[in-house]
């Protein structure tokens, strides 16, 4: 076999995680963002997302007392913004104001939509009894909104040490599969 | 506001997942391979993925009895091989056998790993809980194999009805990110 082993620290840097999203919240009428890039789908309809949120973050505590949020899907043009968020707390920073960001207010959540961002997903928390140990979260998407003028959106995934893929050609290989 | 709603039922279309892995399992010494594309890391190390197993398929029983699969990961070259394997069932297909992929032994886990992939990871099955509600397994990695002769793997990521991303280009955006 070609194959070697590989250490354990490092396997996070061979799964190529989905898009980075902004996380949106509203505490007593602040807004905040947090940045991250570990989370799935876990169902197709209701559409349920799993999503990977540090339990040191600002974000985790909001999420844990208002069960709400948006999952904002930045592309290419705001990665710089969006890798900045990542990068202070919303403890100290309104984070709409100092990256200019503009808020937009959601239907079904209080916690604001990114304009900027192409997708906006108002979630709620479902189930959060593997947050405490995993720092995961099940989300229910309530209300979508995408740009349909944004064909073929460029997402960044984050492969580690600040190195982010953009999206490559597609290929149809089935047409079986949902 | 440029966003306008968009059904719920398509949202599972907007977030390109990881890349599609395939799992290896074992029953009585018998191997079986599974497809899937939603899963996501968890945790850095010790090193914690979540896949989501649908609940119908051979896999999902086999992995609560044995607690133990491969994740595999294919480039490319394989992409025809992974989408078929994903459209039989390992209760009535030898799949190592009908689809000419290579079963190497692993270390830790009785699943065999696939030649033919680029990585393989041993891993165990350490929460369950989510399996009946979510289909969501969480899997710690005890053993990580990666052919280091293979740079810039090309890896897929399903996009929804049978068309598959392929990685991009990488851009550096900051050297203070894990």
């Amino acid at each position: 076999m070609t194959k070697k082993p590989f250490p354990l620290s490092k396997v996070y840097t061979l799964i190529e995680p989905g898009p980075v999203v902004m996380v949106t919240t509203a505490w007593k009428g602040w807004p905040n963002i947090m940045t991250l890039s570990w989370s799935t789908m876990i169902d197709f309809d209701p559409p349920l997302l799993g999503c990977v949120v540090g339990d040191q973050s600002y974000t985790f505590h909001i999420l844990k007392k208002t069960g709400e949020c948006v999952i904002n899907i930045p592309t290419m043009e705001l990665a710089r913004k969006a890798v900045a968020c990542g990068q202070v707390s919303g403890r100290t920073v309104d984070k709409f104001t100092t990256f200019r960001l503009t808020s937009v207010r959601a239907s079904r959540v209080k916690a604001p939509m990114i304009g900027e961002c192409y997708v906006s997903l108002e979630c709620k928390v479902i189930d959060q009894r593997m947050a405490t140990r995993y720092n995961f979260f099940i989300l229910k998407v309530v209300r979508a909104w995408v740009d349909p003028g944004k064909k073929n959106p460029c997402t960044i995934h984050h492969l580690g040490k600040g190195i982010f893929r953009m999206g490559g050609k597609t290929i149809k290989l089935s047409s079986k599969i949902k």
